[in-house]
């Protein structure tokens, strides 16, 4: 395994701060995906952005914007994080198709449709229905086509993400899942997702939080390394990365707020249970960005090829935003 | 036909001011119910209620509000128009049930689950697909049923529609629509949803907007009592009032609002189309509320008994309402 191994991943959501920032840097992870709304409409995402504006003066030795494919290797040259901003909802531009442009001129790259519940574009995974992508859904995805933003249907339905795919002008993304044959879960996704998440050049990100994982906290790391290698060979090597959805520094009000958002009068427990009101604990081989090398280490051990290491770790998701960045690029 | 008879319209939505509230007035309708939002947001909406509450002030001596049944026939007593707020969408509580509860207070006591698009609550009639009433929209139902603030479905899909039926615990309106058997039209309702009214001693309201009619603007009176009498032998007699959906004093740039809202970068031209920039043209013998003794005597001439008109015209809407202002009645 290469000592210069770029190594991106395509979510993490932390409570950041310097001591985290230092510690990102340590890691040897490259850039991060980091997410900055769940909920948050357009005022509440600016005053987000505008906290991390400061982030970056304040920490300009360790981290960095991300606004196209090439800072990433810039990050890489001088050592320090990049970022790119990413929303898990599309609350953000609430009502408005105006605002993906308003968003990406600042910085935003990424934003999901949906949210685990009906956004106005798209279903979430834990609606009982699934009505597909909507008029104003269509509008948008050709705007964050148009802009050069990913389309990232990570916590919606099937029927949605399928129709997404197929919309879409350039290849969508699945920063953070892990495949129904590996653990039966909501927001994993099924045989017929991955297909056509190969099939279009889109990109799926392998998740370690504990609820998308066979046998959650205790998932071993082989286990992890022999999904990745039956998704490669469903799918491809190519169409494959991570995207640990690490979660760090929050306390159990946040991940009350992730669920509940304002929507329930009473208390939803998405993917935990009444009995059990803390965040899930992290299998023993991904406790943070720290372990990025460990999951390198276990697909080496498991036979992946160097090439195909490096893909996985980094490179894949390198070459998709390349693609999807750029303001002309479209599906090939 | 008895001069004192009580005439309450189900839906107009009028850019009004102090000479149209004197001809509302002279009309002898004695409680509209005013559309104050369509793509509002809260800030907008507290800004639209801050307007009606000039209006009352300055207005004192013609309009005043409806807050419970009895203010309508203290509105009659008194020779005032009393006004009920509505919402044609739910844009107003964005993505926070505790808005209702606000917004009931602030005095609204009638919202739809969405508009013509797909709403966090439901599908509208204008999307292809249905995923009926999502998770927000079954604990909005419940809020909305607690405090007494009725579910209007006019522009929902018909899936969403007869599950908000289902789901709520008091009737539901349908405040302004016609069955699609008189004339075929997204908006209009399916032999299926009328009874689905019936059954649950909902309302109807029949709306005279052109585009909702059997030959549009050239509608005859007696095709459009016709179909009143159809309907009463549908779903009965006390199930079915007026709705007029009457629009006046408005420019065209209203209807692109109503239509495109911010969702689109083209232009939507709804129930119209791009040779006809213009608001359609109401029927000679509906031009304004000042022809609502107009239907009452088609509908005696249709054939009506005199307490049936009372019934249609007004009477109907106050029993309905009476049953869903108050803080405890449900379903019977």
């Amino acid at each position: 395994m290469r000592k210069d191994m770029l190594m991106i991943d395509g979510l993490q959501y932390v409570n950041w701060n310097r001591q985290l920032f230092k510690e990102a840097q340590k890691s040897g992870v490259h850039t991060i995906h980091v997410t900055i709304a769940y909920w948050e409409n357009i005022r509440e995402t600016l005053e987000n952005i505008g906290t991390w504006n400061r982030h970056f003066i304040n920490n300009s030795d360790l981290i960095m914007p991300v606004h196209q494919a090439a800072d990433i290797l810039e990050a890489q040259r001088l050592g320090k994080v990049g970022i790119i901003f990413g929303f898990q909802n599309c609350s953000p531009i609430e009502d408005d198709v105006k605002m993906v442009e308003i968003l990406h001129q600042l910085g935003v790259r990424i934003m999901q449709l949906s949210y685990n519940n009906q956004s106005f574009l798209a279903t979430g995974c834990y609606e009982e229905q699934d009505g597909g992508i909507t008029r104003f859904g269509r509008q948008v995805i050709k705007e964050m086509n148009r802009v050069g933003m990913v389309i990232d249907m990570s916590h919606s339905a099937e029927k949605s993400t399928l129709e997404a795919i197929d919309i879409s002008e350039r290849p969508i993304a699945i920063t953070h899942a892990n495949p129904s044959f590996f653990h039966n879960a909501l927001r994993n996704k099924s045989d017929t997702v991955l297909r056509a998440i190969g099939e279009s050049e889109g990109m799926l990100g392998f998740s370690m939080y504990p609820f998308h994982l066979k046998n959650g906290s205790d998932c071993t790391l082989e286990d992890f390394c022999m999904m990745i290698a039956q998704t490669a060979e469903m799918i491809g090597i190519d169409r494959i990365g991570i995207g640990s959805d690490l979660c760090l520094n929050w306390d159990y009000k946040t991940l009350e707020w992730m669920r509940s958002g304002r929507w329930t009068t009473s208390v939803d427990h998405g993917e935990g249970s009444a009995d059990k009101l803390s965040w899930p604990e992290q299998p023993v081989w991904f406790k943070g960005a720290e372990d990025f090398h460990k999951v390198a280490k276990g697909l080496e051990d498991h036979g992946f090829k160097e090439v195909d290491v490096a893909k996985v770790m980094g490179r894949n998701w390198l070459s998709f935003f390349e693609k999807s960045f750029s303001g002309s690029l479209i599906k090939s």
